[in-house]
């Protein structure tokens, strides 16, 4: 069996790519052929999953992995979670990787649960998961057990794309380092202690575009994890940013975009059909790929 | 309307009771009559609920609300989502309020996505939601609106019940004070700017029975919110260490407790019929009722 950081790896140097595409449906941004007037939450969602195969079927060469954001299918209860397990499995159809934005966190016993969730055999089952680490170590090894056994990864939040990110994460301790270093010593710590043998490790890191020395740093704390970087687009960074993001073997980071992809059509042709849909999208994949690559080339 | 904090102050104080009964359902510890050899998710799904229902009837008298754990449902997909919807529901009927335990975090724009999907009117709607602060006041602030514009209510983790909680929680800061206190401080800003008129804030903490100085701490330096304590009961904490969680005036605190209750039969009777499962149910949540009880009565 391959490991995450394995299959995602082959995936970059495959594709010459290192870009992740979010999924984030908001039905009120969908092209006018997938509004419809039934409101009921299946309704909704069977328009989310329609939207979702048309993205991932233009992105697919150009990107890979999607990363559903899990909020966007609560929304619509048991119906969004149904577009969500389509939406997962349609992905990997496709040759993409499943990258589950939940940013899921607790206590060891259920963290334990959350890891059966995704990183189990079940209907959401995911490559990956996003992680908060706010409950220390305990709450982060079900996780870090689990995606070792079954081929998966985790990204732990440690820097975030937010303006107010640095309200805790930025706060200098008592020793002088601030606390989103503190945190990448605890998994590096997890790193050497449970996945020390591989190239890149199954436990990754987010690290958002928007604050780029913050990423260069966390890169070297963290020599072995995949920093899943969001922010880039229309968050507000540009490709500029990224390079400090990746080692100096071109890997090591994946790059999220998601509304500047996903609703690229909305710009350019609102009343697009769904083949002008697709191309538009496709081309928007394409120019974020070649973009990404071009910060890639600058650290090779 | 009446605000989240009214209504479960209200239930407080008919039921003589600041008992929530955490909803943890793991079908390998379900009664013998419940536990089915079919293994689909549906088929599990449907006796998680069978489950949950049956603890709700026992539990209504002497609990003021129901805290189902989002993990053990996310393990059955769309199916369990299915079963965490009936089960909120199912509460809501029988007079509990339902404390959905999701610990969701996010960026602003995708935080406002998930509090339509918890403070909205959809199928997961909630009386209140647990939420993960690592992200700071942009990813809290769309719960707090949501919460204030429809009457519900978050409890944000400040020192969760876990051995690794210090890792982060307890670090100290460069000008001395540890990190859950700067997390207290955020929220008391958040409820001076925006709920400062309540007597009790919708903006409530959670706060670990197992470290009971903390807890008291945590009390003084946020006077107007709810403590959400868990970690009584099978976690380790005795009632002896729950009363400096209260006011004086035996508000200020609900209680969880989960696995002492709900599978109080497997000790005393694990062979017992569906009535007796009840009466064994409804006499452990008796008795955590008193216990606590006569904490609340230490200060008042």
């Amino acid at each position: 069996m391959y490991s995450f950081s394995e299959r995602l790896n082959q995936a970059i140097q495959t594709k010459n790519s290192a870009l992740v595409v979010g999924l984030d449906p908001i039905p009120d941004r969908f092209p006018v052929w997938l509004k419809s007037d039934a409101k009921s939450p299946s309704a909704i969602a069977e328009s989310i999953l329609s939207f979702n195969k048309l993205v991932i079927d233009a992105v697919a060469e150009h990107a890979v992995a999607v990363k559903p954001q899990s909020a966007y299918y609560e929304i619509y209860g048991s119906a969004g979670i149904q577009a969500l397990e389509h939406t997962l499995s349609y992905a990997r159809t496709k040759g993409l990787l499943a990258i589950l934005d939940g940013k899921r966190n607790d206590i060891g016993s259920t963290s334990d649960a959350y890891a059966n969730a995704y990183f189990g055999h079940g209907p959401l089952s995911s490559d990956a998961l996003t992680i908060n680490p706010y409950l220390g170590s305990d709450g982060l090894l079900p996780f870090v057990t689990k995606a070792l056994q079954n081929g998966r990864g985790l990204f732990v939040l440690i820097k975030t794309s937010n303006p107010s990110s640095g309200e805790l994460q930025d706060l200098p301790l008592a020793d002088g380092r601030p606390v989103y270093v503190r945190m990448a010593h605890l998994l590096q710590e997890l790193i050497v202690g449970h996945d020390a043998n591989a190239d890149y490790s199954c436990i990754g890191a987010v690290t958002g575009a928007t604050y780029p020395a913050f990423g260069s740093e966390i890169r070297t704390l963290l020599p072995k994890s995949i920093l899943l970087v969001p922010g880039y687009g229309e968050q507000g960074a540009g490709a500029d940013m990224l390079a400090g993001f990746f080692n100096a073997d071109g890997l090591g980071a994946v790059v999220n975009s998601a509304r500047g992809i996903i609703y690229a059509f909305s710009k350019k042709a609102p009343d697009c059909t769904p083949e002008e849909f697709k191309a538009i999208t496709r081309h928007a994949a394409e120019t974020s790929q070649a973009e990404i690559n071009s910060a890639r080339n600058q650290r090779v």
